[in-house]
């Protein structure tokens, strides 16, 4: 299967939006990320292309600016077929050998502590600070120590925005999504979040026989939770039924805030952006290519989310910051 | 929530079937697993608790002889609420993070030479020739290469028996799931499949509200085949319906084999054991505990698999040896 030359160049692009994002210091993603309890910058990114159903994924990842190039090649790759003797391309690399992967394959290496920035680096004192306290508050309190961990109070601040997520579509309706975090603040070394995780930080379907709709997700917030609802395929899922508003809606409702598998915890972060799209009913098929509608929507359980997009005829993104839980 | 001390007694016996799985130089799970490209064991596991839902997994692990037991530990402390200043504790864990970790929770390390075994080594010599062989003939091939990578023949001979996994009811119908893999022979390092992948190597889920039946489910084969089509949970899902045999058959076709989102792939490997079981209509609720009506399903597209089973009455497993495809 062959992707046509115009897809190409507009996944190009949304690539391009991706790496720009996680270039930016203001970003949980790429440069700027959150720092793990070791001090390092551990990123987790991933890709799904709606046509192919393909997909790639690095997790843990350093040394690399743009681990969503790592996840695109890994994906393109694996588009290929099989590697010599017959072996199965990888489509989930984690840690060194997604590091070594990535190298071999021309990714340009980068020293993790150029992608710290002073930000990055007083929220991880700062962090680091309040450990140190909260673990001392603990001791001290001997056999309180496990009800204590159950109710200590909100998530680090992390200095910096939050992950990275991209949705797109072309004029054949072909769609896919990304996403790139550094995870959350202070997390364990090695630990991979929903951004790696396949179904859980993005998710693509071109539309097909049973599925009215092609459809992009991308989702953001706490890891854990976004992985244990596999929340991004959850909402892709959903928005096939005709009012994809109210089916966001209830998705974020009884598919990840009142979730069975999220019955234990306390405060549910989560964000997602959906496009989807279908041909006009009324339009000829080969009459024009751009009879597509389109609709974007999110939704979050977060204080706030930023969101922009915008169109191939606009020169720069429409932003919104969008305040209150919608 | 507290686990019962029932419960906890029959997930500590299945721990250790899966551990002496993992201990068997037979089997690619632990000691044994196939050797990756460098000639390392890195291994993948997982476990879901269906009552609390919760879930623990570990990624290109090295150094740990029992790599379920740290997906476990994962799992429990996770159960245990948030760690210190909030952090929402990891469900997840990768490489060299996920060993410091499990030796950090009192994990006993264990040096990979000690895992390998005469079997496992010989396979990657006799892998590493045929690799080096097929890279030969691509190159004087040229221009063919890429044709050569999409039509080249079977997965390498691994020299050992395949993934182990085990799922589990007890009195009460709890179901739980687990699965240990040492991963396809001659992966890229770092390579992550499905036997570290939530709804992909395991499922477990107990009744509910919707869900009629208590539902356990593991897998084996070809993890990005298993990931991509997130077998396990697609598995779960058919098995609330009335007929587990019908359903299982029909998923395996139209989820797995037929599946949109394995259509490039020639050879699509993957097997399961799924076990569900229910209160029976007519039992009162407090009479009898054990009046449970349980049943053990597997199929597999792979030539073989192999299949044991034994209850709390039994002193050994019964094993079978499922030949053609079922």
């Amino acid at each position: 299967k062959h992707v046509c030359k115009k897809a190409c160049q507009r996944v190009s692009v949304y690539l391009d939006m991706v790496s720009l994002a996680q270039d930016s210091p203001f970003t949980n993603a790429g440069t700027g990320s959150n720092l793990n309890l070791s001090g390092e910058i551990e990123c987790d990114a991933s890709i799904m292309d709606g046509r192919s159903l393909h997909y790639g994924a690095v997790g843990a990842l350093s040394g690399i600016k743009n681990p969503v190039l790592v996840a695109n090649r890994l994906l393109s790759e694996a588009q290929k077929g099989k590697l010599s003797a017959g072996r199965v391309p990888p489509c989930f690399l984690v840690g060194r050998g997604a590091y070594h992967w990535a190298v071999d394959h021309g990714i340009p290496p980068c020293p993790s502590d150029q992608m710290a920035t002073k930000c990055s680096l007083s929220a991880y004192k700062r962090n680091k600070r309040k450990i140190e306290l909260a673990e001392k508050v603990e001791c001290s309190a001997g056999a309180q120590v496990k009800r204590s961990r159950q109710s200590s109070g909100k998530q680090n601040g992390s200095g910096s925005l939050d992950t990275v997520g991209a949705v797109v579509v072309d004029w054949e309706g072909n769609v896919a999504a990304a996403v790139s975090s550094g995870g959350l603040a202070m997390k364990h070394p090695g630990r991979v979040g929903q951004a790696a995780h396949y179904g859980c930080g993005c998710w693509a379907e071109n539309a097909w026989k049973l599925n009215p709709y092609s459809i992009a997700v991308s989702t953001s917030g706490c890891g854990e939770h976004l992985m244990r609802t596999m929340l991004a395929r959850e909402c892709s899922a959903s928005a096939q039924s005709e009012d994809a508003h109210q089916a966001l809606l209830d998705t974020m409702q009884n598919k990840f805030i009142s979730s069975p598998f999220l019955a234990s915890e306390d405060c549910i972060l989560g964000g997602v952006i959906v496009l989807r799209c279908c041909r006009c009913a009324d339009s000829e098929p080969s009459a024009d290519l751009r009879a597509l509608l389109v609709e974007f929507l999110w939704s979050h359980t977060t204080e706030s989310m930023c969101v922009g997009y915008m169109s191939a005829q606009d020169c720069k993104a429409k932003v919104i910051y969008s305040g209150s839980t919608g």
